[in-house]
């Protein structure tokens, strides 16, 4: 098994895990940021490093668009040597991106027909490239490829979606050729059933771990929640559950509860670039005129390199005059954030006192 | 004396010295790096300082209209602790913003209305308001607010134009309060006659240093060495010269010949965003499809950040995508070249092998 439980909450199911990939030990739970084009957004992985991450998510469909992903390979032997990141890699199929970035033409049986978003060419994407693509990057952890439908996809869609979804999940496993991990992901929108038959179908086929798809996608947070709980009481206690694209530092704080153990969000980076910063005290505007004068730091107690030497008033000109380093300092903010939101909670789950770090949390970060 | 030659060069008119600033001495030939808006653009202070820059030019007039010099003062005590940058830091008074920037409204005999670039907004510049910004600021060293011709005036603007940066000169000089040095600026366009009554008229001022402005704007380099060159045989030898705006590693080389001590550029920050690399084996085009698969440094044998730990080929695929870091690790990457080029400089001056330095670095920089 590559997943070992380490300590579980009494009161909640949160718990804390070691995943054993290839090239390293992982701590659960974990927190992934997103570099979909092999590098973070506004800042370049020594920040990641220095912060102390040890795995990012990146993405299959992206890398095979542009540079190649037989072009990484060949040229730069993987993901990881590609982008001088020696920690691990997570690469999501493609599935999503079919969508999100409306480059679906056509679901055939076997695969989607996409068109480029960068250069409007025509491609096919299937489970076998989607699992070669990501055997190329060398990632530690692939994806299947799914059917991952649109969030506002009606019910007999979504029970095709997750049929093909699990046809595909086959796939995806047989023909993989390396050692590295794969997870299954859970299609079924918002239909409990639909929920539960895809879960179903990802642990009979004995996937490494096992991802929630399709979440976070507008469906509101009780319901985000409501899911996410329903489905760790199915899957396997000893797999780890990974919500995809979660999230929010209150989202990750109630899926953790449920008993998820990865994420991924673009909200630290993305949230940086439109000038939010997250603190224990709560969210920050930077745009806002009142930081204008302040002459202290965004987070007194925080060691990041934009509170060790920067005022907010600083940082808020900087922004205000669309300076690159205004975004860059940002970014590193809310990354070493969620980086210290994340051990804090394995910190408070391996000391039993989850349940009122997490009360606590929200006291500190609502009531700003 | 603020400033002390130290060696000189027995075949050119290249110089080392020191200049004694009130919060410290930094070592001339020196190159400043732009920050504008109190920012290098696209890296952080931290970059300038682990490089080794020890004094950067920012400027008057941006820093006037956001946001605020005495709001700068008022909140922040200065613009070294506003930014978090305890070294050096040369102010342009913004004469020459007035017309680079299209903000001209009209010029008066007292100063020049000018529209803000940022919200319209009307306000008057003159040498008085513009000295007691950079005193706000706490400018180590303070330009003379001057009238700056447009690049294309014609001799009688340009004899207008120095008559009037003369008077403007003595005022500036007359207002000072604080003991930070100030320079006077040499106008006079393309001819040399009127450059060296306007050389002429900053010698008598007594100006703790002279800087050459409105060069690099068109003229041709010819031009600009043969000005710089007419000048330095007039000019003090005792006191610095600062050549504003210039220039390439080759403007950089001819001026040091001529007997330039201090320069400011936006080439290597600019070209950085441009896709351009500066190596001692000559510029790199990122953009060029050749540089796609190449598995090696920018320069084998830099020690930035971008050459320690990434390919050429990883770059360009980052520059490709728009990312930010691409862009910050190509800033990174000519910052370390200036600095490294003017250091090489002050060696070879002070070991008196300049002349076949200089030799050396075109046979290599060109032949690429």
């Amino acid at each position: 098994m590559s997943f070992k439980i380490i300590n579980k909450d009494p009161q909640t199911n949160a718990r804390t895990g070691e995943l054993k990939l290839n090239r390293l030990t992982v701590k659960t739970p974990l927190f992934m940021p997103v570099c979909t084009n092999g590098t973070p957004k506004a800042v370049t992985f020594e920040i990641l490093n220095n912060i102390g991450y040890e795995m990012i998510v990146s993405n299959a469909y992206h890398l095979f668009l542009r540079p190649g992903s037989e072009f990484i390979r060949k040229n730069f032997i993987n993901l990881h040597k590609f982008c001088g990141w020696e920690k691990g890699i997570l690469t999501d199929s493609g599935g999503f991106q079919v969508w999100s970035l409306g480059s679906l033409v056509k679901i055939e049986s076997d695969g989607v027909i996409i068109k480029s978003h960068i250069d409007g060419k025509l491609n096919k994407l299937s489970p076998e490239l989607s699992i070669q693509i990501q055997e190329d990057l060398g990632s530690d952890i692939m994806m299947i490829f799914d059917d991952c439908p649109k969030p506002d996809a009606d019910y007999s869609h979504l029970l095709k979606s997750i049929s093909r979804t699990k046809i595909w999940a086959e796939k995806s496993k047989k023909i993989k050729k390396t050692e590295n991990l794969i997870f299954g992901i859970v299609q079924g929108g918002i239909y409990k059933d639909l929920r539960k038959i895809s879960a179903n179908h990802m642990i009979d086929l004995d996937f490494d771990g096992i991802a929630i798809g399709g979440l976070g996608l507008g469906e509101g947070a009780q319901k985000t929640y409501e899911i996410t709980d329903d489905l760790c009481h199915i899957l396997p206690l000893n797999k780890p559950r990974y919500s995809m694209g979660i999230g929010r530092p209150e989202d990750i704080l109630e899926s953790v509860s449920s008993g998820v153990d990865i994420f991924d969000c673009v909200v630290p980076t993305r949230n940086a670039r439109n000038g939010t910063v997250f603190t224990f005290n709560g969210k920050i505007n930077i745009k806002n005129s009142k930081n204008l004068s302040k002459n202290y730091p965004i987070d007194e107690n925080c060691d990041c390199k934009a509170c060790r030497d920067y005022s907010i008033g600083y940082i808020r000109h900087l922004f205000n005059c669309g300076e690159i380093s205004a975004i860059q300092l940002m970014t590193e903010c809310n990354l070493y954030f969620y980086n210290k939101l994340i051990e804090y909670i394995r910190f408070s789950i391996d000391n039993g006192t989850f349940i009122e770090y997490k009360k606590n949390f929200f006291e500190r970060y609502f009531n700003e």
